[in-house]
């Protein structure tokens, strides 16, 4: 079967990409706005734009809901040059899903999901204390792309929980990453490696 | 445990990155040289960049071997706007990885992968015939990011087996894709959603 996306509508065309593009890794970004409202929600059109510097990618679609066209972290984001991307651990599945509804810009994520903000280093936003894995990021640039925004971040600490770390690596097995399917989660079962 | 890029070796950088961003969904992309030398290679630094038009981003590191600076899939993305990105499923997983070793210009990864190259629509790239779901896509834009590009791409033409597809939505249990991890692979097995 092949389907043209001028032929479709957009919500249809929407449906392929989330049911082709996986299982998509998760960045649940903490930001804080200028009038200093903490905000964290989750996209998982995210992924690696350049390994040197080191710098992440995450793509913000339009506001879903109320009067204003953009959300609240990208409005926080372009405010204040800062995010962190925390990894969702699969014990951190519920806050995660809790801090994705809609909330107005002045409910703080963290509480709402009953999760800790930590201090960074060197971003004024916080982190999840909770997270295995978080990573403070600076802003690159934003690319407006059709209707969404892509956000390009540079990565300029890393936090992991010491025992993740060994060698130089991440035990992927024991941070439990869960993964975005269409509207679905998984989680990492299997690891297996294939012979060179 | 916290970490300073700025004082780690990029090799060291690049493990906390992908270790870190999974599990990541794979991007088989075929293209064709201006000559006609077919090129099929997998990138898993690879998302959704914008829902309406369609558009995805994959990112390309610089050439491991030889005296080129930039990988084949790349520069013939530039000199010909296309590629086809085919959903790499669990039985093509060999097929994939095989696909994945420095061979030289010249060399025809279907053929030395045991693939099939299938004709295409809508661009003269040829997709994988048993790829489940191929994506047919023409260059937006490619960004030079630190080392790296980032390639954006419309989504102009999207293949998909029959029997995946209903009610808009595409199978993913049966489409069984493979998600990649630091080194490793995973598949997709528990599948679940979160209450509302």
């Amino acid at each position: 079967m092949i389907l043209n996306p001028d032929n479709l509508d957009v919500r249809d065309c929407y449906k392929l990409l989330i049911g082709s593009v996986v299982p998509r890794p998760i960045a649940w970004a903490s930001t804080v706005s200028r009038g200093g409202w903490r905000n964290l929600a989750p996209f998982s059109f995210f992924t690696v734009a350049s390994r040197n510097p080191p710098t992440l990618a995450i793509s913000i679609g339009p506001r879903t809901e109320g009067d204003r066209p953009t959300k609240d972290t990208l409005d926080n984001i372009r405010d204040t040059g800062e995010l962190v991307i925390n990894v969702v651990s699969l014990p951190l599945a519920n806050a995660m899903h809790e801090s994705s509804k809609v909330h107005p810009p002045k409910v703080d994520e963290f509480e709402a999901a009953g999760l800790a903000p930590a201090q960074c280093e060197a971003v004024s936003a916080p982190r999840v204390e909770e997270a295995l894995v978080s990573m403070e990021c600076r802003l690159d640039r934003v690319l407006p792309i059709g209707e969404d925004h892509l956000v390009l971040a540079r990565m300029v600490r890393f936090h992991v929980r010491d025992d993740l770390y060994e060698d130089g690596r991440i035990d992927i097995a024991a941070l439990q990453p869960l993964g975005r399917l269409a509207g679905d989660y998984t989680k990492v079962e299997t690891i297996f490696g294939l012979p060179m």
